[in-house]
């Protein structure tokens, strides 16, 4: 296949990588110039579960994509939220009636903004559990084992669907389909829902925030109106499992000493955020649907104020 | 009169100093010790409007003045709110059935607490513009001017309030009645009730919050919370007022580059927080009055949680 990874960061390059390895017609496409001249230059380099490899794969910078001849069959998304929209224009020219999207950004309602410029039917919804991550730019680091859920957005989309899915397994993605890829997708949400914005509001690691007396009570409340909206988008939400998962977040033996990817944005690295697109889409579909969202409108507006008044970027 | 000075910090060390002036029977009751032995060694020193002064006021650690044998007139509550019980109950030998008690804490919902040890005749509920610091352990710093506005809490204390004000006025404290003195505390209590835990919780002085583009409609859905609690406690709140005093608040050229007291006691001194007497008891009441608060509960649960990761004590 000719697959466009748009947003070639630590996710995109695993992606970009395995599919290249698997003899797809790769091109990666993104926004951080330094990354995009040591892979241009020296090639995409990776510790791959611990050996070095080095593969010689296209990239160029979202905007000077929009001359490039390249049909794609898949666009496999991997930016950050706020970045979707201008990577969607950018893209556009690269995009037929028959290339299939598949959106694998962290958050919710993504596919407004997609269908802005791909009909339903060529949208993939995924939840991915591989993971990935960057020594430095141009070079990633690759290790362990992950699996990857995929379903159509649209009703007729079934059977590109599958043909993904062939394609993502004979890379070794472990992809496979999925009857209820919105309930996955929402359960991370959840979890990213309130891990990422109290650990970032309470300058926190999980495990910090989760010893409280309060965490339960304040867990509880931002989740319930992660099911409500859940509910009414036909993504059954299992509340107890979402609670058990956000709690295994704390155990200090495994990753509760850790601080959520939001925290390394805004707090170390002076990052604008994707609360929009977490809590902050909650919100908006609240709104939609007549539904009261305190919890995650209250933090959604912190995380702002926070970013505002530490001047992120 | 004879009066108990109940928590003889840098206000009650002003109202103390003043009253005792004015040749009123003062004794001061407090928990910190050595401010106490400092003041029972030297006497009471205050910077009073730029003259050095030294005054001979007895003082008591609250542990040991359940053995005084001393008729209270009046008992002028100034302890910190999680403090109010404990001292109630420790000088309630000095209260008998016509002393009047006076309480100006900050925060709301005191008279819950007072009723439990004095009959609500006796019980006055004052909101004070005087300002006062302390230098160190036994030393008050007490400049400017100010106000206290007083009304009773029962329907039949309207005399004893009079009394009370003849006798603030004597020691120049300039005392009147209020006729809607909820009003005035639940007013505070909104400039407190955003300024403290919104700063607390964001790390900001109130310019810094103020100055976000968030800042309005946060504290816009905290004092509608306010408002909906001082309306069914018949205290009208004029919105548009308490709204315009908050924004007072981020003026950098006045008190805008300042942070608010909760902040200084809990981020600077690792103190636990007075939230749940401010935010928290409008939670309290809304499941009294079956009204939803979930700006003042997550804040509370917020700040609680803050307490907890540093540790506060």
């Amino acid at each position: 296949m000719k697959v466009i990874i748009a947003g070639a960061g630590a996710m995109g390059s695993r992606f970009g990588l395995m599919l290249h390895q698997a003899k797809n017609e790769v091109i990666l496409v993104d926004g951080w110039p330094e990354h995009i001249d040591n892979i241009k230059k020296d090639g995409l380099k990776a510790n791959f579960n611990g050996e070095e490899v080095v593969a010689q794969i296209p990239i160029y910078h979202q905007n000077e994509v929009a001359s490039v001849d390249f049909s794609a069959d898949l666009v496999i998304l991997f930016t950050k939220a706020m970045q979707l929209d201008a990577m969607m224009k950018e893209i556009k020219n690269m995009v037929g009636t028959n290339t299939k999207v598949l959106c694998l950004l962290n958050g919710i309602g993504h596919e407004d903004v997609i269908k802005k410029y791909v009909p339903l039917s060529n949208i993939i919804l995924g939840n991915t559990m591989w993971t990935a991550g960057l020594e430095g730019p141009g070079k990633a680091k690759l290790f362990g084992n992950g699996s990857i859920d995929l379903q159509n957005l649209g009703e007729d989309g079934r059977d590109a669907t599958e043909e993904v899915i062939a394609c993502l397994n004979k890379a070794n993605l472990n992809a496979k389909y999925s009857g209820n890829i919105l309930s996955s997708i929402y359960k991370k949400a959840c979890v990213n829902g309130t891990m990422n914005g109290l650990c970032t509001i309470l300058d926190s690691n999980m495990a910090g925030f989760g010893e409280t007396d309060v965490a339960d009570a304040i867990v509880e409340s931002i989740v319930s109106e992660f099911a409500a909206i859940a509910k009414m988008e036909k993504a059954d939400l299992n509340i107890e499992e979402v609670l058990t998962q956000i709690k295994s977040c704390y155990n200090r033996e495994t990753i509760g000493l850790h601080h959520p990817s939001m925290y390394q944005d805004l707090i170390i690295n002076n990052r604008l955020t994707e609360i929009d697109y977490i809590n902050g889409a909650i919100v908006r579909k609240g709104k939609q649907y007549n539904i009261e969202t305190p919890y995650c409108s209250f933090l959604t507006q912190l995380v702002h104020a926070k970013e505002q008044i530490l001047g992120a970027k």
